[in-house]
């Protein structure tokens, strides 16, 4: 079957996948389960070794020229080796294969990747657990999932289109976007909850009256997990998130305060039908961005 | 066996239970369950009948003077009826009756209740669900769960040990605290989440570029739903908490403000090394407040 006008996952050709994390793994993992070849490259014999054990890929290497037979190339290394690339790999990728990404944030990506490679394709696969490394790839990741693609007026349509059929093939829900909107967006419902999470922790964490501490550690239930699950999380990756998409981040910090302000206002002065309107209307909100079904727990009053 | 010196919920006599929602109903259920007679105070004669089709109560009445052959009442009222009591009410209190309530607000109750009855232990079981009313009540809801009391000086140590007993006959772990630091606890854990949550919602919710809205709500994944779960949450209960934990609450409100504000600078200076440090500090205070086992998912980056 021709790479290019094949419509199921063959039409990839031979696959390259560049990392092979939980992102790039669990890719890896899908792809060899429908028949796809796939070459890896990694860092680390001792990765490679593991990849190769835990059935991730077909051929596995440390040296770029892998790449070489490659039809499809999926960059799926962390952000801050894919924003700084080594020379030799982008020296390795073939000029007419497709190279996609997997990264969080796309404006910063295009602006290294746009010239780097004619035929690559911004993407954003958003699945994840909290699990990272060679062992940490699941095969269904992707399933039911979003995955957003952030084409420019310059991106090959082909490319894009043989993009659009991996995320399918691996059972995603295509989107694509402009990447400004994503990046806004993304800050929105994944950067900007992990600072208001982690500040929440900060907040009780640091309560000065060793009384007051101790009972809160002990009183601290479900609503509070929740509330800070995604601000105890990896430091490195809230770091990188904020420091490769801060306009975007600072500007939903700044629409966070201006909420959180209305509140404390109608607190501190005592509206109370005020408040509960507020608290009200945000009640209303929730269903847009989360499917029913999924219901709060609220703890007693 | 003595109601003042027995070991086991045979202690608590007859047990009055005023409101039978969620918690009054869960206390209901679990004391007759071991045995415990229950009598059922309610304002509706539908509620009433519900709660004898339930087997919530082995009697109910709407008429306060049921409570007359009770030893031990609980008052399970929503807090803004428990803190404007109703005088039948009141004078139908046996005066020997050990008084007890469940409300998540310690002060404010005390000021209403320490001169209304002389054997009133103010006292918070800290468990729920989202669900209210008659059919809300369930078995086990406060298996492994804290139940605070805040005693004062004036409080009859008698009347304390009886919903000791109470509270241990029904699985809880018994905690006894100032009332003061319960609210600020409260007030930390429980309080300021819903705000910090709600606020988040509003944020992400009232986004002025309908593309970069539409995009937020197809994108928000569990990250986004555990960190509003609580500002979800019914308007009604989380207006009551902070009308009544006002000064606590704002006390909370501001070290999060200042908390949010470290972040903040950090973005806007680019200090990534300082930024790290400050995430990887709130990881470390989470296990505090949060059993291992319950592990955080976070997005991918």
């Amino acid at each position: 079957m021709d790479a290019e006008t094949g419509t199921g996952l063959q039409a990839l050709g031979n696959v390259g996948v560049v990392g092979l994390g939980l992102i790039g793994g669990s890719i890896a993992l899908d792809l060899r389960q429908q028949g796809v070849p796939v070459t890896g490259l990694v860092h680390r014999d001792r990765t490679a070794a593991r990849a190769l054990q835990r059935g991730l890929v077909d051929e596995v290497s440390c040296q770029p020229s892998c790449l070489s037979v490659c039809n499809t190339v999926i960059l799926a290394l962390p952000i801050e080796a894919l924003l700084k690339p080594e020379p030799t790999l982008v020296e390795a990728l073939p000029r007419d294969a497709v190279v996609t990404d997997v990264a969080s944030v796309k404006g910063a990506v295009l602006e290294v990747w746009r010239h780097r490679h004619p035929r690559f394709v911004a993407a954003h696969p958003m699945a994840g657990t909290d699990q990272s490394g060679v062992d940490a790839g699941l095969s269904g990741l992707f399933q039911g999932r979003p995955w957003v693609a952030t084409p420019e007026p310059s991106t090959d349509p082909q490319a894009l289109a043989r993009v659009k059929t991996l995320a399918e093939g691996l059972g995603s829900e295509w989107i694509t976007a402009d990447a400004g909107c994503h990046d806004q967006a993304v800050a929105l419902v994944s950067h900007l909850p992990v600072m208001v999470s982690a500040a929440l922790l900060r907040a009780a964490g640091e309560e000065r009256d060793p009384r007051v501490l101790n009972l809160a550690q002990r009183l601290a239930s479900s609503g509070f997990a929740d509330t800070t699950r995604v601000g105890g999380g990896n430091p490195a990756l809230g770091t990188a998130m904020a420091s490769r998409n801060t306009a975007a981040l600072l500007k939903a910090l700044a629409a966070y305060r201006w909420s959180l302000e209305q509140l404390e206002e109608a607190i501190l002065s005592g509206h109370w039908a005020q408040l509960e309107n507020e608290l009200h209307r945000t009640s209303t909100l929730r269903p847009g961005f989360v499917e029913k079904g999924s219901g709060p727990i609220t703890p007693a009053v």
